[in-house]
């Protein structure tokens, strides 16, 4: 199924190097100003060949909107998008007619569904991710309006990793560098760290942490849709994402519940939902009991390094053959600068989701 | 919404300290025999007070089915059913009345639904998840015919770690200690820091590791429904859960894709669904693409401590006002052991639910 | 899948000769009385015995409530619930084991499953509508609050129609005489029609008519989930119906557009939700575009004969020979009067879904 | 929610005079010959100004498909398709910019999203139709593969009734007229009927027809999805559907359940999915127990008079005030013969997910 979400809904489809991609926005909320310079840049920022850092393949990835707009509001229809594809070298993907890339989709998708489309992965392809940033940007001209913000960056790259939490950086900085990490220093690092592994036609993978702000108390479900088995869900669906942890994670295990809890601070008068009491701490991340409490929500997403190296590799055929695979066209290094506004896009249909689910919008 | 899965479901119901607690499962085969010795086994794992690690709470968790099940046989029809709450000991609860415990839902829930609900947690409370075993011990009748086995352990606990991978460790071990652990020696030391923990009236974390081993090729979808995305829903929809990783995971970040690629070995023939070549290696964790490829798929799951304390805490009640707690009843100060057969549970609604998708029964 | 509705959810479970029927009501609101007697009037009307026109059979139905409601309100957690089957006589149907009898279900539940559960029709039995009673009763809990009432009745029964629509009667008189009919004397000519059919041992169908009156503007989708399509699915799910219409639907086709659109009146200031403007008639069906209008909703359903007879039938066994069937137990010769808090029940179910959808609750 | 289907599904956008109209075809197998030619045949047969009795305006209604075909077949993943609109004269509405036109979704639309799309409806629209042609035709390239047909026709246009069944005519002829009736002679009259209602600028109701023919057994799910249930929930889906009857629907109540069972005829050997037992009668409509029985599938779908006349019309405009209504642009007096090929896309998407969902495909 290629449909994501409940009554917010993106469903997508296209490959890499076919007509383009594109989707339907269904329970857009009717009467928002659609900003298309706004997500026309969410689109720039996941765009191949914007630095040396990424594929040198360009891209335009210009959004063409199809319904659902009518004299630049939403009506509450269903948003078609389109975005096509330009600048195909499917010719650099002949040698792979036949051929199974190690660590990629090709045999799996083989096997399920009888077919080898060769040309770029298909619709395995990253390429499928636009749909989501567009999906997202819609998503986000809503959650603005109430305030809220969602924020992600590269926390680490091989090795280096970003010390700290988001609350030690400014944000605002992290589209300053190309690897778009908010600490130049580290930026440079962990951008060295990309030029070097490029250099060697191998690949690197990293985390993205992600922070949302300003999010309403009461969001999620009690049980099987817990906000955060929802968000994980999301990333988890990104292609390259090999886990996700959010509040304290995988991190400090040796930690006692004693250290953990986050103390509630007395407050002036009776609780209710306009009067929440703050916490000394916030090592639930944001979610207790699977519902968001008002404070930030972060978590932290792993992505393995890509598949695709531009060095020789073996590999079998579509006969059972050993041959060697070497790589031609453009690809990343590193993902992770590029997945920084999909992971943002993520978030904010899951948000604006929720805040449906809740009868807030 | 209390429902979990696409064509195989599951429906739950039920408090703490209700009546009990049920659910409806839906999408079962038709003629599978109900092996009820097996699905109360599963369900025993769970029970409270089965050793002196966990709380002293006993809760004997016998399991009536309602409906769906005929001469021995499941009919395909929905099968309801009860597990009731006995040795309730709500006034332990009432000093809760007008609190709300740190890091719990309490605050949370009471936000959303207007409703405090201080018996035990209410609809919170872990109890939910014995619902969810009862779904997985059915799921699990139809995958033990299909050859699919599904095995989790205690992998760590605060930081004594289980070196090495399930593959290193006799997994039918697991259950020879109280902690869950296969081996002995890690076990001991696991249950030493527990009780550590637990005389000093505090509650510690951990990590449980799991493999799915007989999985078919082609379990997944593409996009959004990527199986370790549905997986890792599952997962952090249990109570208490943080994270989730497969493959992998946030490991080993300093690894190259030439390291860390499967590279395909060849074999003697056409590659099809009935010849799948092997792999070097499997650091993808049996996904590739979002779907399962054959190989074993593994995974581990992040739990924070339990934030019931022993001891005591500060807290503020309803009126915002600063109070003490100091949890009254029997607790678990550490939940991993008995969080085991709720994560084999999930896991096996969630490969039956795709198999069911992908026609294969 | 035996789940209905959207984010206002009923699942339900059990067969007539098990252990009971029951369900689990999601989405229920927070908050709201759970008057019991009102629940248990439901079902009383539903209930076999209730006169001499239904089955002789006597069952109680008390339903039992198992979660989801705390100091007689509800919680906004699942209301599991449960009603007991009792005075059983399984051995009614011993002569049924290896027969299909005609136009019931059994031939294809044997089909589809590969079971034949011959014990009063097993899940195919209209007792699994007790489950939709509840969960319509705890949904007009809700609507009550906001000024809605579901009203259905019998308006036909084999050639016996009640003239008019539902404008011409007092529907409190509904339930003054055992066949449902607002009118005492066409209810007795009803009446009359189904002892007649009753003493040769044979069944008639017939039409129930229902009207949903104070329902908001705005609810029901445009495109697939219009509000009709929404009600036209419930009503036919319910056993035996064989049609659904709204609003002037199968009739009056010799009607031009000109006589048959609804002219709008014109009001005092500007439209908008607050102020609607009225309507000369209502040939809508108080819909339009699949959206309400604010106006009286009401459409029909059309029931078959009930299949099992109280005369010799020829059918098939399982061997395919040639056999007898005379129907032994207890029957209904007319499902009408019993089937009239089953549509009201449908209906409100999805009244209140789409209430949440919109949110308006 | 602008999805339909549960695991084949189609999600459509798109309005009456925007870009154009189109959607995502998800859950389509892999492998399928995608015959165009048959594809954009289906689109004629719903185009407007294919004949005199519908109306003048041209569209070309070419379909372009986005996604999803390689080398000429499915791939398995998501279809995505457009149909751009043409020869719109949006001046044609400007008229109707602050009015609500009687009996359309004007004025519902406008409470609901606050929205007024004066532009031939916008959304609510029958344009939005194609979108369910295109689905539709990529459904029937599965069914015809298996075997199963799919055949509607117009039975009934105001008072002029085609006697008989669907097996009294040879349903080939159908398109052998504009209204699309398999006997020339009523067709005749229907046409002359239409012509003359044109002629007065009114518009004119009907029913439609259909047959499933070689539909397997085992369709449809016993409770809330019967099948007859979901058939009915797509067709009251259309534009300006007002009824849907399967079997003997709401006529022949007289009919005593003696009269009305289908009695099976013996057959020589054990019955089996392979060796289905054959029916005297088919009054039950092909599908018992809300699953079919591998007889004709035969339903009614009943469609009001078109609201939109050529003659002048009272109502009111978004201030309140009367006005006066006269249409311009070209309307068809009758949309019975352009819904003949909706009403067989609707069908065909249903049944294939059912078979879908049985595991068939």
């Amino acid at each position: 199924m290629n449909t994501f979400g409940n009554i917010f809904r993106l469903t997508t489809f296209g490959e890499s190097h076919g007509f383009g991609v594109g989707g339907v926005i269904d329970g857009m909320p009717a009467g928002v100003a659609v900003d298309m310079e706004f997500i026309q840049k969410q689109l720039d920022r996941r765009r191949p060949g914007q630095s040396r850092l990424t594929t040198s393949r360009r891209e335009d990835d210009r959004v063409e909107v199809l319904s659902g707009v009518m004299d630049g509001c939403t009506t509450g229809q269903p948003v078609g998008f389109l975005v096509r594809n330009n600048n195909q070298h499917s010719q650099d993907y002949d040698n792979l007619r036949d051929l199974f890339r190690p660590s990629h989709a090709d045999l799996t998708y083989y096997m399920k569904y009888g077919i080898r489309d060769h040309r770029g992965g298909g619709r395995s392809s990253a390429r499928e991710t636009v749909s989501r940033v567009v999906g997202g940007a819609f998503a986000m001209l809503v959650l603005r309006q109430k305030g809220i913000s969602i924020r992600a960056y590269t926390q680490q790259v091989g090795d280096v990793v970003l010390a700290g939490t988001y609350a030690d950086y400014d944000l605002e900085q992290t589209d300053s560098n190309d690897v778009r990490c908010p600490d130049a220093e580290t930026a440079r690092r962990m951008s060295d760290l990309i030029m070097e592994v490029k250099g060697e036609g191998d690949t690197i993978g990293g985390v993205i942490a992600c922070v949302i702000q300003g999010c309403p108390v009461g969001l999620g479900e009690p049980c099987f849709r817990k906000l955060h088995a929802q968000l994980g869900s999301a990333m988890l669906s990104i292609n390259a994402a090999k886990g996700f942890e959010y509040g304290q994670g995988f991190g400090n295990m040796n930690l006692r519940g004693s250290q953990q809890n986050d103390i509630l601070i007395p407050c002036d008068g009776e609780i209710s939902r306009n009067r929440m009491p703050e916490f000394k701490t916030n090592n639930s991340g944001g979610i207790q009991g699977g519902i968001s409490n008002g404070q930030d929500i972060y978590f932290r997403v792993a992505f393995k390094p890509v598949a695709t190296l531009l060095m020789e590799q073996d590999t079998v055929d579509i006969h059972g053959n050993a041959v060697k695979l070497r790589a031609r066209g453009r690809h990343d290094a590193c993902v992770l600068p590029r997945a920084v506004p999909i992971v943002e896009a993520m978030a904010a249909m899951v948000i604006l989701d929720n805040m449906k689910l809740a009868g807030m919008i």
